[in-house]
């Protein structure tokens, strides 16, 4: 599979000749003259459809995208990856994420424990879990961090409105230990369960954390009473699980990321707050997507056309971020959870083979919900000198006053739509024109619900993988964390000596 | 008062020469070689040391900045700020939030406001303000949006273990309806307050949550009981506050902007959350800003060097966001009020003159509370191929568990010196290694309590205003939304007309 740099490829120079007519006015002139570009330049996936007409390109520069995909051996390496080969070569290690959401064809291990964590969340679900106390378990305290926090405090979120009613759910994921503290404030210990993710079980916040709720709870049971049934750990270190006294154990394997683990044992606090059906669905959805994603022709997959796009500004138009606006408060955490997914994963500067890389990798990904946003730093996509690309998700149908939804349908559009046309009526006075032109795509769903949210991080899981193929970059690794826990380490050692 | 483009100044050209010394890893060379740099590079500010000695700068560019600053006239826009002149010339106003923590010095209206917030603040938490029932209320719902939001969110959340146990203090932003709902779903309509933000009192999110307030007081209380007990409105337009029902008006001015205005009755429900005397508190600290600002020298003035800094970064080194990492989980939302801070205020490409501007002007700003983004974007800042300059924030005194305290602490500066110094040993394979030479300040205060958070945004707020001294914007509009607003509009009468 190729691993030379994507700027050896005839399509890339190709670009680069290409993107000089789309700077400037050229995307306003596009919309005011071509009123086809909206059927052309869209696609769909599964409960989805995507616009990318608002985008700073035509048919032309889409086609060569794609040729440069095929130059760089996208199929070759899509294969790979579906196929669990171990394409993460600086950890040898697959990743195999889609693995966990492949239903029937699962693997042993993962359908076993996806039916242990049924089992558990059942109970939970039932009140049939009971504290050492005997009380029923009535809240759980997830404690993880980065993606063995935000991945469940994501789906607990969006989905809250088919939540159980009975069992709460609460994340803390600071070493800061007014996080937990706050958490814990007015809860019972009778009745809470902590789960505890980490894939070593060494992660130093969450076990720092998790030593603190051992205390919590100590304090506030019984002298004899036994802690086992107040701790889940979910870990590839099974002995240090139990050791630490987890009375449940679910597992993880080194073939999954973290941040792509919500799939995993890391989800279950989410499963266990919207329930093994509705869990089944979000696993179903992002299958649907690894199937589109696998089949569907490169210049109408979706995922592999959000990838491109993201190329196409970062590396031709000069875009040093990427906005992502969800119209809709249950998917405000979804900044956040892309945030890692894109930086963590696609922030590199050394490829495959070991080089400097002389081309831009990763954006800074940021965002907030609307309408939120638009009281905030809407201004500056609109007035600022620098190109924001923006990716709006609205959804057609979802819960709540349908009078206040048609308002936030109306400005996602709106908002769009001002980016793209501007405003230069030379009547008005400077300070008051935009200039248009700001590029936008639009993510359509038809409804929120679990099976599209699986749907929906899956798509940018794979638009992740795919750019990572054109970059020549591992996405799964994130060796450029190491240094800060070295120094930190070495930190708390000397402090310690000196006291 | 200067207003001919940055670009004019001897020491813009000098300033952009002086930059090609620190492309590259300079700074990492700077730092191995001058011991001396801790110690020239830092600054003194009210209850608060402030670090640039891991900028990528020396005292010759420090001195630069300076000149720069005078040569844009800061001091006499200074006055001009703080005398209250008109210097939001496209409003035809004055920015005078300075005089909202002027205390005896405020104007009578100020203050009369002020002791209007303090009755009503002192029989919420007395439990003697009732509700139309005779029920005391017991839940604050803070209804505004943008300016109207952020302000009292991040308040009281940074103060939570101030707060008043008796009152819960909750906000809703957004339009769609699930953030109001969310809100109110465990809530009693008897024991309920919402208090209603809107300067003009036709903020179209903000009015139809009211009205959604309204329908669920009227179904969950007697048919034949009054809402004004369950209304506060803060508005400049008392006649709307009125008519809508509010059984309190407190005011708001026009010479208050909305992202300045927390100092305002806009704090109203932080005030309530965290007492009187802690919002005097509060006040007091963003005045001890205020007359530093005023009165230090500018290569001594914290808000004027983290200005300086900042064009610094932009303008000659090239960064186009900023990343804020407060580590302390009461300050998770600072990010997000700086956001709109710094990008509403000079997310601006049009300067006073009414030029098209030929420089860059606000970045993006964005970040999360440390340790948490450690273990998401944090890889993309060591080894990414964009440089992301960081504000790390910490606390010497904060509650909670010191064992914890002390990892928080270890990470921070251990982060700050990984960006900086990097990994370059020659045995390790190339992507293991990180760069360092990545930029960052450090704000260090004595402790997280009222009058130091007063302080924190005050010093972001006049580093955004001497940003806009230098970049020649006028920081108090914003014009660039206003499009988004009409199209928005226009489509929802077109659907009306359609039904």
């Amino acid at each position: 599979m190729n691993t030379q740099p994507p700027t050896d490829a005839t399509a890339w120079n190709a670009l680069a000749a290409l993107a000089e007519g789309w700077r400037g006015d050229a995307l306003k002139r596009a919309l005011a003259t071509d009123a086809t570009r909206a059927d052309r330049l869209a696609a769909q996936g599964p409960g989805l459809h995507y616009t990318f007409a608002r985008q700073r390109l035509d048919a032309a520069v889409r086609d060569q995208l794609v040729q440069l995909a095929l130059a760089r051996d996208l199929p070759a390496w899509r294969s790979a990856l579906l196929a669990g080969e171990a394409i993460n070569v600086t950890e040898g290690r697959p990743a195999w994420h889609t693995a966990l959401r492949a239903g029937a064809s699962a693997p042993p291990e993962v359908q076993s424990a996806q039916s242990q964590m049924r089992r558990l969340a059942e109970r939970l679900r039932d009140g049939a879990w009971l504290g050492a106390t005997g009380q029923p378990i009535e809240r759980i305290v997830h404690l993880g961090t980065g993606g063995s926090d935000l991945g469940p405090r994501l789906v607990v979120d969006a989905l809250a409105e088919s939540a159980s009613a009975r069992l709460r759910v609460d994340f803390a994921a600071n070493v800061d230990p007014l996080d937990l503290d706050r958490r814990l404030r007015d809860a019972d210990p009778a009745r809470t369960l902590f789960v505890v993710v980490s894939k070593t079980f060494t992660t130093q916040e969450t076990m720092a954390n998790a030593q603190a709720a051992k205390t919590w709870l100590a304090q506030g049971l019984r002298a004899d009473a036994s802690l086992a049934p107040h701790f889940v750990a979910v870990s590839a270190n099974v002995q240090a699980a139990r050791a630490f006294g987890a009375g449940e154990v679910l597992p993880m394997w080194d073939w999954v990321g973290g941040r792509y683990s919500i799939w995993s044992a890391v989800g279950f606090s989410a499963m266990a707050a919207i329930g093994a059906d509705a869990f089944g669905e979000f696993l179903a959805g992002a299958r649907d997507m690894d199937l589109h994603f696998a089949d569907a022709p490169l210049e109408r997959n979706v995922p592999v056309l959000l990838a491109l796009l993201g190329i196409w500004n970062v590396n031709f138009l000069g875009a040093a971020t990427q906005a992502v606006l969800p119209y809709a408060t249950p998917l405000r955490l979804l900044p956040a959870y892309l945030q890692q997914l894109e930086m963590e994963s696609n922030g590199k500067r050394v490829d495959r083979a070991g080089r400097s890389v002389a081309y831009a990798t990763a954006p800074v990904v940021w965002g907030a919900e609307g309408t939120v946003g638009q009281h905030s730093f809407h201004q500056l996509l609109h007035q600022g000198t620098q190109i924001v690309p923006v990716d709006f998700i609205v959804f057609d149908e979802a819960p709540g006053d349908p009078a206040r939804r048609r308002i936030l349908a109306a400005h996602a559009e709106a908002q769009a739509e001002a980016l793209a046309r501007g405003q230069d009526d030379p009547a008005l006075p400077a300070y008051r024109r935009t200039p248009g032109s700001r590029p936008s795509s639009t993510l359509r769903f038809e409804r929120l619900d679990a099976r599209n949210l699986g749907r929906l991080i899956a798509l940018y899981e794979h638009k992740v993988f795919t750019q990572g193929v054109i970059w020549n970059i591992n996405s799964f690794d994130q060796w450029g964390v190491e240094l800060g826990k070295q120094l930190a380490k070495a930190l708390l050692e000397r402090a310690r000596d000196r006291s």
